[in-house]
């Protein structure tokens, strides 16, 4: 069975606009958050040890996203987080994000690509971190 | 004819990661501004007009965008911007970024469509509004 | 006895320059974010409360900053906050964050006002909340 | 006679808060932006420049605000930046912004130490540009 990360969203003050509900790209900060606490706490390997030990990162060269209902300051919203396609330097994931009463605030497919920073080109998915992403790919 | 809207982009210090090239959710935020540089001298309708004066909106519901080239601390781009699709209440516009030597950073197509900001529903896009919308729109 | 709010910082890769530390401004939507916990959680009045119920605001007049230390990817801080001063309509607190080694990142000031939104005007506070941050109030 | 440098800032929408004002975070993004623009313009040393050519940096190590007035969606407004001290390897400025009609935004002072990027470390301003810096220092 595969699994599904998740992660718990607060609107801040510091997200939302002078319409009183969040600025859209905001959304795309919190989703970088959430690949971030996926890749620390799903798949045990941090940003940090990615990009500074490492010399490695996990730039995002595709995204599309759906804005299906509007979230307003205060909103307590659950993020998760799928693999929909793992291949050999890139995974495509799909985050969703729902409210408290498990209404879709808005669904994004993005595409990963894993690449060494200093000379900017795509490299394999380390064997660890791809077995690891692979226990989150649905059937 | 159709038109083109363009602006011109500086790459900041505040856009760039510590991998030294562009945080992708600031290219969002860069992108909000080109609709806002489109509308308010485009279009004849700024968004205060909109949002202060007539408690109207121009809220994203969809958005892809492929990022093609990475773009570093100092770079001067180009965002290109025309409308795709015109609907009653939407319009389907895309957004291109290039450098200086025409090379493609991003591409982007976003569904906007035009609201009621208190009544949170979608309403006809003004006719006049529209009408310079159409201006832009490709052949 | 005074209390002191405390609130986890994790520094994220959405925080960070390309000199790989905090870029400054992030320290100040941090500090809101701090505010707001605080608000919300030390005080028992979110800003939803505020802002979307009763149309009242905190705003910051004046800030002040030593960034003492630099803080980098993954550092995981703690946030301090404590109130200097309770005048009428204003609250003087300081912010401190702090590393795991308890070593000292920044500190800062702020005077927050009680403000009508509306009609941007300073009111008093109300009594309850007043009360309420009477208890941060350091001897 | 000292230089002033001065830019304009449009109040954009990614500036403001549901209160329909500038976030206050947003105002030191903002100027920051003032001082990479006073580098590259000013004083003839671009951040990119400083950061990847050079590896030195110019954080802030303090700073001080008064936001004396609100600033809306749509208002245009002055940034001017200029030299109250400067050290042998610091510069402590003075940025005001101010309205269509010289009223006052806000009043900040910032401390800016020249660093070796790497080594984290305050190192001399360099010759060619503390001296022109030396031509925006106040009598």
């Amino acid at each position: 069975m595969s699994l599904v990360f998740s992660a718990p969203i607060s609107i801040r003050f510091a997200h939302c606009d002078p319409a009183g509900i969040v600025f859209y790209p905001r959304y795309f900060e919190l989703m970088n958050g959430v690949v971030e606490d996926w890749c620390a706490q799903g798949l045990g390997m941090s940003f940090h040890e990615m990009h500074i030990v490492q010399g490695i990162g996990l730039p995002t060269v595709h995204i599309e996203t759906d804005f299906v209902k509007t979230s307003v300051l205060g909103d307590e919203l659950v993020a998760e987080l799928r693999v929909i396609k793992l291949g050999r330097a890139s995974a495509t994931i799909e985050i969703r994000m729902v409210g408290q009463e498990q209404d879709l605030r808005l669904k994004a497919q993005l595409v990963l690509v894993m690449a060494h920073v200093q000379e900017r080109r795509a490299i394999a998915l380390p064997v660890a971190l791809r077995e690891q992403m692979r226990k989150y790919l649905t059937a």
